[in-house]
C-alpha cells in the first residue's frame, strides 16, 4: 500500500491501518483472476447458429479481464414480443420488401443482414425485457452510406432503429416492431486525436473501452466510464447522454462533446463536427441530438474533449452505519479531497448480499448497512495519498465510517470496483428486475428505497438502492421471482409520484427509451413536452427515426 | 511568499527565487490601491443629466477594488447610429404608442422608462460602437411580468431587446432601431442555494460578482469569471454562453447550467428550471437558449452548479521568448499541475506596452515577447505550492521560461490579474478598436496575429494578440486612430477566411450579436444555419425577439 508511508499524522493513520487490515486485503477480496472466472462471466450472448463474428459483447465482457465484467442475463425462454406485452399498435410505416433489400445490397454489398438467426440478438435488449421483430439489419461504414439509407427510407416511409452496442436499459436500442436496424458496428474508425488539445474525433461505432485504451497510450482517458464500456458505442453514449462513473469529476457529455455529425431523417447530413473548445457562432444544434435517443437523427461521428490520464488513482471502500453518515462522509470528502475526488458511489447491504450470493464475489468490508466507494484521481501520488489519509483519519475519528479498506494498485482497484459495477448483473440473477434510475436531492435519495421497501413488503423479493451519490443519482431496483402486473402496479406510478414530489427526475441517465416514455410528465412540464414534440415533427416529419421511443404516444 | 519553504528540490527552487526577485515583487508591481486609482478607473459611464441610480457599472467597476477594473471608453462625441453606419433597414414592427406606454405603466408602475436622457446609456454598447434609439425601457421584477410584456408585444408586433448588464462586445445587447429594452436589472433575487449539492437557483438579473460574493460566504464560487463580472447579469451570461477565465477548469455553461426558466416570444413561460445534476427525460430544451443571445426567448431564471471555493490559489506570471515556448509551457504545466491548473492565459508584448502606456500599470516581468499567466486552485496549499514549484523548476531549467514571478496572496494575485484583464480597457484608450474573438487549434493561434500584422503594415496603429490559450481562444485586436472603411476592408474577410482555413470559430465566446452575424458561414455549414433559421421561425414566429441579431439577414 502506497499510503503506509509516515506522514505528519502517521500515528492516527497507523491506528486506522491496524484497525482494518489494509494488508489483509488480499486474503478477503477475490483476486482479479477469480473475478473473471466467476459464474456468468465471459459468457457471451451467442444465439444458436450465429457466427462468432456477429456476437455482441454486452456490458463489458472483454478478453483482457478487469472491472465491468457484466454478462447478459441468461434466459432459456424466448422474450415476449414488446408489441404483445405492452399492447402497442404498429404505426403505418411501409414494410421491407425484396426490392428494398436488393437496393441496400447494391449500396453496401455483404453488409445487409436478413438471416433471422443472425438478427435475433439485435432484436432483444440486454435485460431481455423487450423484443422486436426486425427482418433487416444494415451495417454502413460511412456517413455517406447512412445518408443513402435514410434518404431511401424517408422516401419509402420505412422506420429505422439506430443501434450502437445495444446495452440500453430502457428498451431504446431495439425495434418495437419491424423497424430496420441501422447498426453502427462497422463505423469504428478513429478520425483524429490531438495531443495538445486532448480532442478526439471518431466515428460513432467506436467501442468506449477501445477508445479509452487508445487514449491511455497517449496519456489521456475518455471523460466517461460505465459498466457497459466493453460493448457500448460512443455514438450510443452520446445519443443517450450517458452519465456513469466519471461524471462527478469530468462533467456531462453536454460539456465534453464538442461536435457531432448527424444524419437527419430525410438523409441530409448535418456537419457540426467542430474540434474547438469554444464556439459561439449561432445556436448549439448538436445539443438537441445529445440525449435524443436516435429519435431526431443518427449520430455518425463525435468530437470529444478528453482529460489527461491521472498519474495516481486510489480507491477507498468504506462501511457506514447509516445513510446520514453516507451523506456526511460525502460532504467531508468533497471538502478534504477537493479536486482529486473522481467518484463517490454508494450501495446498501442488500446489494452486497446479491453480489456475494449470485456472483460469488466477497467484500473485504462487511457488517455495515451501507458502503461507499471513493475514488481519487490526481497528478501526484504522494499528495493524493496524503489527502486521502487525512480524510480517512477524519472520517474514522469522527465516527462517520466504521470500517474500510484502501487500494492503490490497479488489480485491487478493479476488484473493488467490480463489487459496485456488477450489481446490475447480480440483480438479473435474482429474478425479474424492475429498474428505476432516479435523480433526487441527495438528502432524500435513500428515503425512496425505504418507502418502496415498506410499501411492497413481502410482494417483492428484494428492494435495493445504490448509485452515483455524488451526482444525486439513485438506482432503485426491485426483484421478484417472475414478472407480475400487480407488483408493477404497486410500484408505478408510486415511484414516479414520489420522485415528482421532490422535483426529481424519473430518468437520471438511462433515458426514456420505450419503457419510460409514458412517464415523462412526472419530470417535465407539459409545455416542455409539447415543444419536444414540435422539434420531433420538424426534424423528422415522417417520424421514421426510432419510433415509439422517448416521447409519449398521442393521447 | 508561501512557496519559499524548503522541499525536496529546494536548491533548484532557491536558484529560481534568486534569479527572479520573488521578494522584489512589491517594488515592481502596482499595489492594488494604485490600480484602482489608475486613469480611467472608477469612471462611471454617466450621461449628462442622468440620475446616479440608473448609471450602469460596466465591466467590473465596483466599490471594493480588485481585478477587472474596466471602465467604459471615454467618448466626447455621440456614437453614430447603428442604422446609419451599417445601413440597416427597419423591419415592419409596430411603433410604441402612448397607449402601449400606458399599458406597461399599469402592469409595472414606476418601472417604465421613457425619459430620453435616462435611456441613453442603454441604447449604446460598452465599446461605444453601436447605438439604437429605443424610446422605452421596461424593468420587470418577476417572470409573470416578463410574460405579460411579451404576450402584449407579440400581439402588438412590437420588437423587444432583452438586456442584462449591457457588457456585450458584438452589439447584441442594445437596440438597432427602436426596440423596447427589456431590462433584467430588477430581477436580482437569489431563489435558493443548496450547500450539499452546490446548486444555485437565481433570477436572471443577478450580477455575476454579487453571486460570487454570496457563494464565497458559503464556501463556493461561480463556475465562470470574466472581466465584466461587476456589471454583467447571469441571464446575459447564459444567453451569450459566456466563457471567461475559469472555463479551462470548470467547463462551459453547457455543462454547469442545470436548468433555465425562459419566456418565449409569445409570452408563454417554459419551466426547465431543474436543480438536478442529471436528468435524461427527453430533449434538453434549455441548451437551445444558452448562447442564443435573446433571439429565441428571454432567460428569467437560472439553476447552476457551483464548485467549492478553492482553499489555495497561486498565480505565476512568466515571460517566454517565443510562442513555441508558450505552447510547450502549456503542455508541461498541464501535465505537472494537472487537476489544480485553473487558468492559462497569454498575451504578447504589445499588450503589455498598451497596459503600461494607457493605464500606467507596470509589469514585474519585462523584456519578453510573450507572457503567460498560470493560475492554480486547489484544496491544499502545501501540495499546490510544491506542484507549482516543481513545474517552475522544470520550465526554467529547460529554458521554456526566461523570467517570472509568483503570487500567493490575494492582493498581489489581483494586481497581476489586472495586467491581463485590463487589456480590453487599455485598447479602448489606444483609438478605434477592431475586435476579433477567434477559436483556433492552439498551435496556429498566434500565426493569425503575425499574418494580420504583416498584412496591415503601417495602416494599423497596433495589432495585438492575447487570450485564453488553454481553451484555444485568441483575442485579436487591431487599433487605429479612427474608424476607416478601407482598414476594415483590409481586415475582413481576411481574418474570417484565415480562421475558416483552419476550421476555427469566428466567435469563440463573444457571440455573433449584431456585428458578426453576417459572417456565420465562415464557421457554420449552410445546412446548420438553415436549421437555426427554422428554430428561430418556430420559437419566435413574428421575429420580435432581439431582431437583427445572431442569424444573418435574408439574402
Amino acid at each position: 500500500m502506497g499510503i503506509s508511508s509516515a506522514g505528519p499524522h502517521c500515528s492516527v493513520w497507523r491506528r486506522w491501518a491496524q484497525l482494518r487490515w489494509l494488508t489483509g486485503f488480499h486474503t478477503r477480496t477475490l483476486a482479479p483472476q477469480s473475478v473473471t472466472s466467476a459464474p456468468g462471466v465471459l459468457q457471451q450472448r451467442k444465439a444458436p447458429g450465429m457466427p462468432t463474428s456477429v456476437v455482441s459483447r454486452p456490458w463489458g465482457v472483454r478478453p483482457r479481464g478487469g472491472r465491468a465484467l457484466h454478462a447478459a442475463p441468461s434466459s432459456s425462454q424466448e422474450v415476449m414480443l414488446t408489441s404483445e406485452r405492452y399492447r402497442v399498435r404498429r404505426l403505418p410505416f411501409s414494410r421491407v420488401s425484396d426490392s428494398d433489400v436488393a437496393f441496400f445490397e447494391r449500396v453496401m454489398p455483404g453488409r445487409v443482414i436478413t438471416n433471422p438467426e443472425e438478427l435475433k440478438p439485435f432484436n432483444v435488449d440486454w435485460l431481455k425485457s423487450v423484443r422486436g421483430c426486425s427482418k433487416l439489419m444494415l451495417k454502413p461504414q460511412t456517413t455517406a452510406e447512412v445518408s443513402q439509407i435514410l434518404r431511401y427510407c424517408y422516401e419509402r416511409n420505412l422506420a429505422v432503429n439506430p443501434q450502437g452496442g445495444n446495452t440500453g436499459l430502457v428498451g431504446g436500442s431495439v425495434p418495437v416492431f419491424d423497424e430496420i436496424i441501422l447498426s453502427t458496428v462497422l463505423m469504428n474508425r478513429i478520425i483524429s486525436f490531438d495531443k495538445v488539445s486532448g480532442i478526439l474525433v471518431c466515428q460513432a461505432g467506436c467501442v468506449l473501452e477501445k477508445l479509452n485504451e487508445y487514449l491511455e497510450e497517449q496519456g489521456f482517458i475518455m471523460p466517461l466510464d460505465l459498466g457497459a464500456k466493453g460493448s457500448c458505442h460512443i455514438g450510443g453514449n452520446v445519443a443517450t447522454n450517458a452519465g456513469g462513473l466519471r461524471l462527478l469529476r469530468y462533467g456531462s457529455l453536454r460539456g465534453t462533446v464538442l461536435g457531432l455529425e448527424v444524419v437527419l431523417g430525410d438523409g441530409s447530413a448535418l456537419d457540426c463536427l467542430a474540434s474547438l473548445r469554444k464556439d459561439n457562432t449561432g445556436y448549439d444544434l448538436k445539443q438537441l441530438f445529445i440525449g435524443s435517443e436516435g429519435t431526431l437523427g443518427v449520430v455518425t461521428a463525435v468530437s470529444i474533449l478528453c482529460p489527461q490520464k491521472p498519474k495516481a488513482v486510489n480507491l477507498a471502500f468504506l462501511g457506514c452505519q447509516s445513510f446520514a453518515k453516507v451523506l456526511e462522509t460525502f460532504t467531508t470528502c468533497r471538502t478534504m479531497l477537493g479536486e482529486i475526488l473522481s467518484a463517490y458511489e454508494f450501495m446498501d447491504e442488500k446489494c452486497m448480499e446479491l453480489v456475494e450470493r449470485h456472483l460469488k464475489l466477497s467484500s473485504p468490508v462487511t457488517g455495515s448497512p451501507f458502503y461507499v466507494l471513493i475514488e481519487t484521481s490526481g497528478s501526484n501520488s504522494t499528495h493524493d495519498e496524503e489527502k486521502l489519509k487525512n480524510f480517512l483519519e477524519q472520517a474514522m475519528t469522527s465516527g462517520l465510517v466504521s470500517d474500510g479498506t484502501v487500494a492503490t494498485d490497479d488489480k485491487k482497484i478493479k476488484a473493488l470496483w467490480s463489487l459496485r459495477e456488477r450489481i446490475t448483473e447480480a440483480l438479473t440473477h435474482d429474478g425479474c428486475v424492475y429498474k428505476y434510475d432516479i435523480s433526487l436531492p441527495v438528502g432524500k435519495l435513500y428515503d425512496l428505497v425505504t418507502d418502496t421497501r415498506a410499501r411492497l413488503g413481502q410482494s417483492a423479493k428484494n428492494v435495493v438502492g445504490y448509485g452515483h451519490l455524488g451526482d444525486g443519482n439513485l438506482h432503485l431496483n426491485i426483484t421478484a421471482e417472475s414478472y407480475s402486473h400487480s407488483l408493477l402496479d404497486a410500484i408505478e406510478p408510486f415511484v414516479y409520484e414520489w420522485t415528482a414530489r421532490y422535483n426529481g427526475s424519473i430518468s437520471a441517465e438511462h433515458g426514456l427509451g420505450f419503457k419510460k416514455k409514458q412517464f415523462i410528465q412526472y419530470s417535465k412540464a407539459s409545455e416542455a413536452v409539447f415543444l419536444m414534440q414540435r422539434f420531433k415533427a420538424m426534424l423528422d416529419p415522417k417520424g421514421i427515426l426510432n419510433p415509439y421511443k422517448t416521447l409519449p404516444s398521442g393521447s
